[in-house]
């Protein structure tokens, strides 16, 4: 089958994220990349285009060269999808811009900077039906979509308390070294990371995670935020309440300063009838426990599991897949979408995912500011 | 060495707690069941006592006449220590009785129904110097009291975030059975249970055990509670945030409708150079995290602890000692303070976590019914 | 009910399994400690009778001594069974001379030095009609007691392969220290030990879990065992093939020198249907593993378990109970086996299953000895 | 940088260990599938072909017709390794020639058939010089390197013991079965499997683990070998117990019919000073247990690993990588080989580990059929 032709803005040299998203592209062998943005800096940008064997004629120098030279190639050749791998302050001008000119997207979450940015590219997207793709990777694991479709059976019954947490510990190097600590991590500069760091970028991911798996959406949170160091303008740490419905409550629990944990990710949805808890750092793992029966451990590659789940495994039972495995499942699902293939709700989070996201992240933070008041998420 | 005269305030026929804390009080070998009020049931009381061996004519008819008759007895033999293990109401009249009339206590939790009620009890036991148990089981685990002393030491750091569960499902079958399924159990009950049912059987015990552990105290909580059913009166679920000092935060969820859960009390302390967590259902493995340095697993009946977790474990290592042991661990201590032996602090819970208690579940409900605001603990 | 008397040999001051034996016979409250030969040397047989409260007429000098005194009590106050915590080589001689006086017999495994021994001991059970427990103290955990059920009921389907492994390394600290480490350590010396150190210390005990859960009889052995240390005279470490029938195999893994290892008994038991595996260090889980359906975890206190494992633990469910709990299951069942109750096969090891011990280490040993090859248990 | 010219034997339509083979070498990103024979039906293989969008002119319909054109292009364009991804039986004569045509070469486990043609093999690379890289893919994984180099080090102190696992349970739904269920699955017929099922499949596997991370070499085994069912010709499980040196002893478990396993590969090596383990179904957490200190988890993307550890994971920490990144890590390093750069000795195991593989099995197989006896890996 003929690859899909995908640039990247973004992830040129030392990017881990950028790495991701080309490793993912790879696995999943629907794409090929022709070009792209690498850096803000042109040398280095090119520099990265020599070393990964990109056709240097495609390493632009900016996002407008690119859509006025990529448009002008035939369209056999043409750059179909862009991913954008930037820090999030670029998300939405290079997005809108993108879209406008007719690219299919995937972007890195969280997908804007406010909630206006968001509604506008859903908006395009609507209006141009392009493809967008937004990167909440861990909704391409198999058990997390194994969960998903069993809730939407109804096999938990009522649910009556939904618990997610994503701890992890990386900036405490950070925070507790000299003074000129903070300066040049860009996740703790408004500017560019936004109203937040710790909920912009991984409580949105609980959040996300929340409402991909149960269906249900957050009517309103209450927040309390910390930065931890008084010399810090961003949450590092929050605690944030979460009401669905009436009698449905429950929490999302965020930290970055939680020493020694690394990627510390858990949902739990706890029903009438029964229960799921899933950890993503060993995500083959989902556990459904029950007040009448032994708990029961559901893997991937068993003809248990239902057909979502199952597609997105490849590897008989008891060979471990990871993150990346996770990513190019995306990746797979954006790449039907783009060649107008059937695929399934679920294969790619979607526009709509990043405006819930957004939503989120800034009721969270309206909360903390106004003194811990409840606010919609709406 | 003389064992110590024993009696107990319930705890009778069918009754799962007292037969623990008989079973606790045999293991650590420092006491006597000597007599007691075993029963609101006179018949059944007696009924008990014969099953159980028990001198009939030690087995009374109420508190008061238990107090006069054992206070008739030459002191060699006359009861010293009362276990009060009734439903929660009946906590204050009969430890203020008991310990108006000279007898040691150990008492279930939660201790009172009311704050005004436990400073009553507080102030009767600084006046009369008699020992006061508060069988917060939890504390008595040797990984737990390895914690205590290593958070002591400092080897956390600063402490940034304090995060603790305590999730059961057993109430699951109760709410969800027929119209008359609430009446008879007396924890949904408020005139037996309190103001509480979820913060006040177990958010309290993850209260405790936060403060236990970091030897700090929560300054002030904001709640929000769920009755998940609309014909209940008490909660069954809820989130509390809690605040100890500035950049100080945390987090404590309890609920009994998380189907499946059996009795998962966790806590995590996260500091700024490691970190601590530990799970109730596998009691003997402690785990340390730092960013640095490999996780490590502590356990019981290794050099590498300090002595009070080793004298709370008497088994060679690897094998596993459970929650009775940990409860005869706390009327260890008791009687060794029972007996004017030197012991050491956190040995077992006294009056004043008792008094620290009610004061949180007091706040925990105001903040709740005042619409989530922040309410001090004090 | 009545406390039956019980007498002990050996378990005096500083002795571990002595001190676990009284704190089971207290835990399941059947049971009064009246008196014993608690040391060979008298003087600390005295002192450790005053230490615990015990009459110190009832504290003998010899069993020789005990017997005759014994008996000359009227029989409602007199030793009605008598505990044997010796090491190995004393038991076989006391418990001859107690079961032919009319005790009954709880007895530390392994039973005897010879397999003779062994067989004279259950002729005289046998005779005598008197009860004999042995305590394989894992037998008395309610989970292993639920897959000794479950597997009777055929849940397995053919049982293809079974492998239990015990690995310990406490030993380490004492082969690795100077000239004299040896000296002093009676599991090390023939005389004291038998005629073998790791597979008659533990090994025996993974080969009575296999009999016990499954009901099969191994019928031969082939055994490779290491002494580790050239000065040392018995094995410290080994692996034993076992076959049970045609196309049925397994293996018997046991160690002293695996440093780190505390107490890490497991045994896995794998059908055409499904599979089994237990661990003695995490003992309230068990694993039901098959090909077409979810892992399954079984815990205590749920009614999908049998009635046997349900009356084998007494706090609910998530309440950890531990190896004290097990043995006082264990000396529960002694109990109504001497008040001639009815009792479900199973609950405490019989004569017969120390028979099959010695048989066992005795096979192991010769199979070594001649240079690895089959021999019989028989 | 230039990608390196890949060809394929085997790996057609439904072969899921040709599309892992492809999956890794996209995800390391050094080389460029070019062509191959992908199916013994050149149909089908042509189908194959059409469908990866691999040129039709370089689907070939033998290794004869592939070695013959390839030869004939131009170098730059010209395949330079070929991987063999075809049943055992076909590995030798498809490695000899492709080597002696100058094609470094991938080759899939077990090597050969016998012991003399590994030998060939053997003779052959290292008389061509040319790249043999064996897909003992567990050896890429980041822990299994990480435990490697620290046992290098010593810290383990003298090796005691060591034990290795490799439990499936896949076969039987295959041998419970209708009657004419073996037909059909190479695996179980020794034309194309070679002389074992199971050993030669996974206890292989094991062997080499252990021989990998120990840098110690089995001298003798002696084996104990199940086919299960009467008219199964090959073994399906087994036992075999491995000498190293004096006093240094173990062995290697491995099975198909452990039902509900699912692909169970573990390892423990027992040191004097300290011991490690690993388990292949969570491979990023690497045991460290000691008897003086708390166990310590080890885990990929911190700074206490070594180099060749950290090289071989790309994530932050806590990103779960999985299997497909394993066999990624061996193709990178094959790479490195064949482009003549420096690489660590391990980055891919080699002709050599294929020599003592077959070894390996040759003496397993000897020694269960001359009746369990020992017989020498050399």
């Amino acid at each position: 089958m003929k690859k899909i032709k995908l640039g990247m803005i973004g992830g040129g040299i030392g990017a881990f994220i950028g790495d991701a998203h080309r490793r993912a592209s790879r696995i999943c062998n629907d794409y090929e990349l022709v070009g792209g943005v690498f850096d803000a800096d042109y040398e280095r940008s090119k520099q990265f285009a020599v070393q990964e064997g990109i056709d240097l004629s495609r390493c632009y120098e900016s996002v407008e060269t690119l859509i006025k030279a990529e448009l002008e190639l035939p369209s056999d050749i043409r750059m179909e999808v862009v991913a954008i791998v930037t820090p999030n302050a670029l998300h939405y001008p290079f997005a809108r811009n993108l879209l406008n000119n007719g690219f299919h997207l995937v972007c890195e979450k969280p997908m804007t900077m406010t909630v206006e940015e968001a509604l506008d590219l859903e908006r395009i997207v609507a209006e141009t039906r392009l493809t967008f793709a937004l990167t909440h990777t861990y909704t391409g694991y198999p058990m997390v979509r194994q969960m998903r479709d069993m809730i939407a059976q109804g096999v938990l019954g009522t649910i009556q308390r939904i618990d997610a947490q994503y701890y992890q510990g990386w900036i405490n190097s950070i925070i507790h070294g000299t003074e000129s600590r903070i300066t040049g991590v860009w996740r703790l500069d408004p500017e560019h990371a936004g109203a937040s760091s710790c909920m912009g970028d991984i409580g949105v991911h609980a959040f996300n995670l929340i409402e991909y798996t149960t269906g249900l959406e957050v009517n309103e949170v209450l927040s309390d935020l910390n930065p931890v160091k008084d010399d810090i303008k961003l949450d590092l740490d929050g605690t944030v309440m979460v009401r669905f419905g009436k009698n449905l409550k429950g929490v999302i629990r965020a930290s970055q300063v939680c020493g020694g944990e690394e990627n510390n990710l858990t949902i739990a949805v706890y029903g009438s009838k029964a229960s799921f808890k899933w950890a993503q750092e060993n995500p083959n793992y989902l556990y459904m426990l029950s007040d009448s029966e032994p708990a029961r451990i559901f893997k991937p590659a068993h003809g248990y599991n239902d057909k979502f789940a199952e597609m997105s495994h490849t590897m008989p039972s008891g060979h471990p897949e990871g993150i990346y495995e996770a990513l190019a499942n995306i990746y797979r699902g954006t790449a039907k979408s783009i060649r107008g293939e059937a695929f399934i709700p679920g294969e790619f989070p979607t526009v709509h995912d990043g405006v819930r996201g957004m939503k989120f992240i800034h009721a969270v933070v309206e909360s903390n500011r106004m003194g811990n008041i409840w606010v919609k998420v709406v």
